[in-house]
């Protein structure tokens, strides 16, 4: 009984330690710039199979990587949308997407690397997917979503489509430069991330509703 | 004689086909995932030490590639910002930061490379100056800039800092995956250069010109 229990524990710790390093070796050379050998070795794994041992493929380790953010993500995000409840103002629904993200990083502390971890996730076409399903799944996410269109002008259909893709490129790349001037010791242009959040939040909400132009011959 | 000028076209045809080699392999792997001999595999020479004899250091093969395309970009933005002078209007004079650049690609035809290049040296940050140092040659951009800044209610400093960087951010990012989904005939929003540009500098004007909340307790 007491063996068991020792034996489960040290599969939490050796999970543990391989999710640890290879969300920092990830978020520093990018997905398929890390082997396997070297997530297993900067986990203290002597044994060269323990990431497959424990995650299976690629996609389970990075899978479990983002799990372990989202969960707490959005519990952050399902107070803010309770929050936000009822309100007219686009600029509330985009802080709900923005903000438990940024506050997720406030509470993580420096050096943090999801920011970055999600920044090369997100530019690597084979594990982009892994990321948005689970967004997908996220219910305060949804309902942020749905929110947002409702509290929106009738934008033309390709118009909604690119300002989703720039909501999402500015909103992992800005939080991802901010956590590496963090972690770096450089300069930032805001002194919390209550504000860099903020700020994005200012400007996301002006670029969902800036007025489309006509076309020009 | 003769064979003097037979040594310096071949000369030119070697440069011209290790940037060709260069820029398509950046933008696939990043600035730091390209070794010198891949280059000069992929540009067809038997000499090893071609790329570092052409360019001398890694520095001026990037230099280099990015000059190829500044002297175009430079020249269509010179001709919209003569026809944008004496505008008021931010969106005019964000057009001339992005669609120049749009525009260069859509001459460029498919499958281009640069923009996917210019996204990963704006990613590397040993190489990210380089990029920021040729866009400060740029006489127009330079006069785009100053004319945008004299449109702009007053912003407070750190808001222009952040929102001068999702400009940027924005602007690669989008033309990067654009040329990517057309190398790759996936899904565009819309069907041209030219609408793609406006739709994003309908964005980014309003990115610009939004209004900043106050911070909430």
């Amino acid at each position: 009984m007491s063996e068991r229990r020792t034996r489960s524990e040290r599969v939490v710790t050796t999970r543990e330690a391989i999710l640890a390093a290879a969300e920092r070796l990830f978020a520093e050379h990018g997905i398929s710039g890390v082997s396997n050998r070297q997530i297993g070795q900067e986990a203290g794994q002597g044994n060269n199979t323990a990431v497959t041992y424990h995650f299976g493929s690629r996609e389970g380790l990075v899978r479990a990587i983002v799990r372990r953010h989202t969960d707490r993500i959005e519990e952050i995000r399902r107070h803010m949308v309770l929050r936000a409840e009822g309100s007219d103002d686009v600029r509330d629904w985009i802080a709900c997407m923005v903000a438990p993200f940024a506050q997720h990083l406030a509470d993580l502390g420096v050096p943090s690397w999801f920011g970055r971890f999600s920044a090369q996730v997100m530019a690597d076409p084979a594990y982009r997917d892994i990321m948005a399903l689970e967004a997908l799944d996220s219910a305060s996410l949804a309902r942020a979503g749905r929110e947002l269109l409702r509290c929106l002008p009738d934008l033309p259909e390709e118009v909604r489509e690119e300002r989703q893709e720039m909501v999402r490129i500015l909103m992992v790349h800005m939080i991802a430069e901010r956590e590496r001037a963090l972690a770096e010791g450089a300069h930032t242009a805001h002194d919390s991330w209550q504000r860099a959040a903020s700020g994005l939040a200012d400007a996301l909400a002006g670029l969902w509703t800036a007025p489309v132009a006509l076309p020009r011959p």
